[in-house]
């Protein structure tokens, strides 16, 4: 494809402008702009600017407040809650966060859930901000149903993401962000628009038959990752992001995002603490695991190749066609 | 295989009575015998009477205290342990469980760990407890290595399985167990013992190639369910079980359980009250959500199974051979 390189300051601007054209206020547009930066300068297309026009579009029909104003409550010393106001995940996320580490410190274990949002970003931002306060971190949500538990055909779980992270001392913390979806719906329409086949088991066309046809795919119904096991994971981020928090099912808001944007949904958060769970030496007892993970040839552990893009300095190459795109929006 | 019906009123007596033969007193004899006895009543054949010489070999060559008094600490509010005191799991669960409810309760969110203790059944015994608590439970343990992380081909994760269960009023809880393994050790072992083949990706033999031989296998290393995402998850099991609760990775005790006994090991348990968290119409909205899921053709819960097995009655078919392993026990 055609791209053109774009700095990271130059990413953010464009974001910003494009948001704060379109009904966001500054404190949103600043937020997700941040978040849009992040996952540009990590490598994750997916989740960067490309996501950009479906923010616009759920602004501009009203669906998303962009002058919403998040508001953290304490329903227990050990649960936060934070009401979105109808607006984008990462100024809700902004602001419970903090509130969360805190009551992680004082606990050992504490659990945020942020209702009456859209969150259209990957998760790992979430997490990885626990675990530079030196947290864990693991967080879900649910999504537009999607994907069909294993052994059916009819979707019932969104792409429904579980991500988690691990603090390293004095090193990049380890984080992993999956779809429990056998693949991303972002990278499903990546492979659309390119024109690209997937993997087998991604998911079924619409009258429920086999195909590796992405945009069939998007037609029919996903599949979740690693049979059996992966649909029951698939159940657990649907429980934590909707059960527990009392926020949409993925099947309540299924048509949410005919216009290319977030649904509404929950997201859940665990923060642990490991100073207090696991003693003053957790840190050197999971950094001497981390270092056997890494010793094992072949293996690799979770957001070590993006910590790695992010390393990079320079501009970013932005689909060109995208960029155009979205230009356009700002006017 | 022949086989011999047993009441579980006389596999519990069995299993009693090969156990305080052993070194058990009264109460540890029991809480095993109890678990022991559900497996077999659910129909979960590797986690009954055939892990009964396992806990015999371990009690005596004395790695394990059959007159362990496990005691419950509250570390803060929100998180509890219980010291195993190098006793079996079962009545480390009894004590810690009722305090870890009483937890959830109180604050929406809470988590016990256990440690010094080996953990030698499945792990939806106490999730299942929490669900009849009308509490959502997770839980995790970690196992001698025997697992290697997605692209490599050295052990360093054990089977580690992962629980958990969600309340529904008026009916069986549902309530998923699924070793982070492609295949559970106890399955393999099973599998071995009747000379049947296993599906390829369940692991490599000695020298790091594919196998179906169960047998080279259990020489070999498993690999984890699902690829990348599949080993994410054995990742997070071993970072809850062993980081979060302090105890020891799975590569720590990867000689433990040579005499086919438990390893030693933490289990992290979290606790959750959806009434808390979501209000007084969370098990509404959950039965809601779980009657959509069993109305999809194909599709079914987790633990739908084994609670209709739980609800046969009569006597459970025992393999013979095993049974007079196991009686010669008690001399």
């Amino acid at each position: 494809m055609d791209s053109t390189p774009l700095s990271l300051e130059a990413i953010h601007d464009l974001a910003y402008t494009v948001l704060a054209a379109n009904g966001c206020d500054a404190a949103n547009a600043d937020a997700v702009a941040r978040t849009v930066t992040a996952a540009e300068r990590d490598g994750a297309a997916s989740h960067g600017l490309f996501r950009l026009p479906g923010y616009v579009a759920s602004l501009r029909n009203g669906r998303v407040r962009g002058n919403a104003d998040p508001t953290v409550s304490t329903i227990t010393p050990a649960f936060l809650r934070v009401d979105g106001d109808g607006g984008f995940a990462p100024l809700a996320l902004e602001r419970g966060l903090p509130a969360l580490a805190d009551a992680a410190r004082a606990l050992g274990v504490a659990a945020l859930a942020i209702n009456d949002c859209y969150h259209f970003a990957a998760l790992w931002p979430e997490t990885e901000a626990l675990a530079d306060e030196a947290l864990a971190g693991i967080a879900c949500v649910n999504y537009a149903a999607v994907v069909a538990p294993h052994g059916g055909s009819e979707p019932l779980f969104g792409t429904n993401p579980l991500a988690f992270a691990w603090p390293r001392p004095g090193a990049d913390p380890v984080v992993a962000d999956m779809a429990t979806a056998a693949m991303a719906q972002g990278e499903i329409q990546l492979a659309a628009r390119a024109g690209r086949p997937v993997p087998e088991g991604t998911g079924v066309d619409a009258d429920g038959a086999p195909t590796t046809d992405p945009a069939a795919i998007l037609e029919g119904t996903q599949l979740p990752f690693g049979g059996h096991k992966g649909s029951a994971i698939a159940l657990l981020v649907e429980l934590l992001a909707a059960a527990a928090t009392g926020d949409a099912f993925s099947y309540e808001v299924a048509g949410d995002s005919a216009d290319g944007g977030p649904t509404r949904g929950g997201e859940f958060i665990l923060a642990l603490d490991p100073a207090v769970l696991a003693g003053a030496d957790a840190g050197a007892r999971s950094e001497a695991f981390f270092r056997r993970f890494e010793a094992i040839p072949g293996a690799r552990l979770p957001g070590a190749r993006r910590h790695s893009l992010r390393r990079e300095a320079g501009p970013r190459a932005v689909d060109s066609a995208l960029l155009a795109r979205i230009r356009s929006l700002a006017a």
